[in-house]
């Protein structure tokens, strides 16, 4: 076991090394480079996606370095001194525009742009794409359930579930980052400054053996109380228990409410309700957990249940109907012989597949007269939309679908993170970014957001952009047809 | 952020932290207490699980203390100090027994029995659960593939799509114990001293332009050669390049083979034989990825596909079809008024959901005639089955399905990993935990390994533990009907 010096820059794939092993022994590994990180494909059929993961990116490229054993763990694989001896010296020192944490996504849109030389833009691939693919399915799925629950709380209870530690751990801030109002995760409310949320498990009934003596002895140290009501039979044992206990001790506790973790939540909520009504607790709340998910809480909203309080877990943290995204990471441009960029595409079969070559940059632009988005626009760097008072946007496949846009704001969605290897970019604070992702969303028209059938957003190419991926595409498609012919 | 002494005892639910107090607070919190770890359910509707996750809870368990900085954050959390300064002092002192990883396990049996202080087992529950919960369900996975894929060489692909970096790492290592081959992802390569698989991607096609260049670039530093040839045309450009190559550079490498990542991979990799063995290279092997699993690999084999080597990435690493395992740890003994264990149930209107009361212990009883297991047998821990020389099976519902067995060996599934907070098990090597996996196997009839409707194995209870369940489920019932009454 290594575990003294465990660096993450062998958290990446056998052919990232590889292949930086070939680019140096050419000489051509410290030749800059441009890739993008998108995704094709809105997970959940989704109108949108939330971004997360640039916090952990930023910590990831910051402590990018090969460890000791890292390199002796190399040599025994049978890696040569000479490129071991590079890679030691690896450090990031690359230049990163991203979107913000918390930003709307949409596909095919740069969300992160690494300039970069190729041999250090090759191994964080591997990382960068674990990151941003997990967290970024977690605080969308959390966004959906956000958006049917309307202002009811909404708590993160999935770290039994996740998968491994990291998944409980960025999940849970991913989560919040969607719309959740606390976790259960105490080291995530520590480490994220989020809060935490819970009171007690069934376990503890059954230590006291009885619901009566435990609420009792959970209040005698608590003051804000939710008892759990279904240990033995909820009507009968549970709800009662936790009024008589909830009388009895009076103004000595906060009665915040009770919770049910099984049975048939809308018509036990409706019972619970009245009870509770009937001993006078109006203001105690009902909080709801087991197998919940946006779709489930639509239902039992739709069934009149009084919940006041949603515990997510298993289908939130697993992402469970969609629990991957397709994030990819492509080469757009690289130092041509001359010391230039040459923009480069990969062609495909598959007509998603095509990339867009060369430098580029996304703005949203949101009509000014009634503050909402008229769709995404990916531009050459060059470009400006900013400055321009009239804008053609056409749908990037079916181009006769356009419109002119005047009396815009053209807002860059990107930020600048590190400039050649040194991080410029402050990073907000969760509670920021939960903001953010919030106002955001609210630039969206409602037919983005419904979670069944929403309508496609607009993401769109400058002409410029368009006709430069045209002309690469035939470029391309020449050459190809030249190697054919060659062999 | 406090990231400096980021210790995981803070990596649980709140809940448990005020259950702990309650306990505390009432000084039962040192009470002997007594959980199983276990699932109701197999994922994938497979006939078995493959455990795994003991590793890394050994660690855990081993480092379990709160930090400085935990308890300064429970102490803004509001937790007072004379509460904190036993949380302070908490270390893991229990006793556990486990079955090894690598064991292959069903439903309802306990995989790990805690015996430990009321808080101690209670703080632990979530870090186990979300432990084996993933891990499980990575190696059953990876089982029922390799079960399929017979002895083709089977990799792992799947960090990028992972759940974040715990998931990839404990991920790849669960994947090898379920019976691959290989990882892609170095760094489980170095801390589990697993092997390691993989060459390079499209981006180095892309960087230098053109197939043949790119070969011979990767050829000219790597003996060992899979060449990628589905950048533009796989059959007139990607695979004649490869074989050019490989021609011109002749024993200057070892042409292992090729890799097709698109396409139709069935007509593909005929095409690709026909071609490869045309031109000499009768041992070239031909590897394939692309969204793989068990049933694409049945699939494909099933056309007559002529594929050697399988990449399996995002469906194996994020158990896509089944991504969460419902592992659950239940009370089933605490320390009674006279300091000696009282079994407790926990009684649901679910029958599936009763747990089994007491100590136990879990056999495989094998036939020594066939050497093949005739179910697994919970007995209560006084009783020793591997005594006995004719043992009743039957059905732990369906009472009336019984059998005698004779000429068995009981193997108890269990050791001893700690005893009293003391490591006493050897953690094995992962090739070893391999190894053990696949032999457990051997000892099950083919009907429970089919990855279709598998017949369901028995796992039966002694009649002394059938027996003991019922009187406390009698009993049970008596207390709830009392409790209802008097309200």
């Amino acid at each position: 076991m290594y575990s003294i010096d465990d660096s993450k820059a062998l958290h990446t794939d056998l052919y990232q090394i590889n292949m930086v092993e070939t680019y140096w022994a050419d000489g051509i590994h410290e030749k800059k480079s441009v890739f993008d990180l998108y995704f094709r494909k809105l997970p959940f059929q989704n109108g949108y996606a939330v971004f997360a993961g640039l916090e952990k990116i930023v910590r990831y490229l910051e402590q990018f370095q090969f460890s000791k054993n890292d390199i002796e763990y190399l040599r025994n694989l049978g890696y040569q001194d000479d490129f071991l001896a590079y890679l030691e010296t690896i450090r990031f020192t690359g230049t990163v525009h991203a979107m913000r944490e918390g930003e709307i996504a949409f596909e095919n849109e740069p969300i992160i742009r690494i300039e970069a030389t190729l041999a250090e833009a090759q191994l964080i691939e591997t990382g960068l794409l674990n990151i941003v693919n997990y967290q970024t399915l977690i605080a969308t799925k959390a966004s959906r359930i956000r958006h049917l629950s309307n202002d009811d709380e909404l708590l993160e209870f999935g770290t039994r579930r996740a998968h491994e530690f990291d998944a409980a751990l960025w999940g849970a801030r991913a989560a919040y980052i969607g719309g959740f109002n606390a976790t259960s995760n105490v080291r995530a409310g520590k480490l994220f400054n989020i809060p935490v949320a819970g009171t007690h498990a069934h376990a503890m009934i059954q230590a006291y053996q009885d619901e009566y003596t435990a609420f009792k002895a959970y209040a005698k140290r608590h003051r804000d109380c939710v008892f759990l009501v279904d240990t033995y039979d909820t009507l009968r044992s549970g709800i009662p228990n936790a009024i008589r206990v909830a009388k009895e001790l009076g103004d000595d506790i906060r009665f915040i409410g009770i919770r049910l973790d099984s049975g048939d939540l809308a018509y036990l909520s409706k019972q619970a309700r009245a009870m509770l009504d009937e001993a006078g607790f109006h203001e105690a709340k009902i909080v709801v957990s087991n197998d919940l998910d946006e779709e489930t809480i639509l239902n039992l909203k739709s069934q009149g249940a009084k919940i006041d309080v949603w515990g997510v877990g298993t289908k939130l943290i697993t992402a469970y109907d969609n629990p991957a995204l397709g994030a990819v990471y492509k080469l757009v441009a690289i130092e041509g012989q001359e010391g230039t960029l040459e923009d480069t595409i990969k062609i495909s079969a598959n007509p998603e597949k095509v990339t867009t070559p060369g430098l580029k940059k996304v703005y949203r632009i949101i009509n000014m007269a009634n503050q909402k988005s008229e769709g995404d626009y990916i531009a050459l760097d060059h470009e400006h939309p900013e400055n321009e008072t009239k804008l053609k946007m056409f749908h990037p496949t079916h181009t006769f679908v356009s419109k002119f846009v005047t009396n815009f704001y053209a807002k860059d969605l990107h930020v600048k993170v590190f400039d050649n290897g040194v991080l410029t970019y402050e990073l907000p604070s969760t509670q920021d970014i939960q903001e953010y992702a919030k106002a955001s969303l609210n630039d969206l028209w409602d037919e983005y957001k419904r979670t069944l059938n929403a309508e496609s957003y607009p993401v769109d190419l400058s002409e410029a952009c368009w006709n430069h991926k045209m002309s690469k595409i035939s470029e391309e498609q020449e050459k190809v047809a030249a190697m054919q012919v060659s062999l």
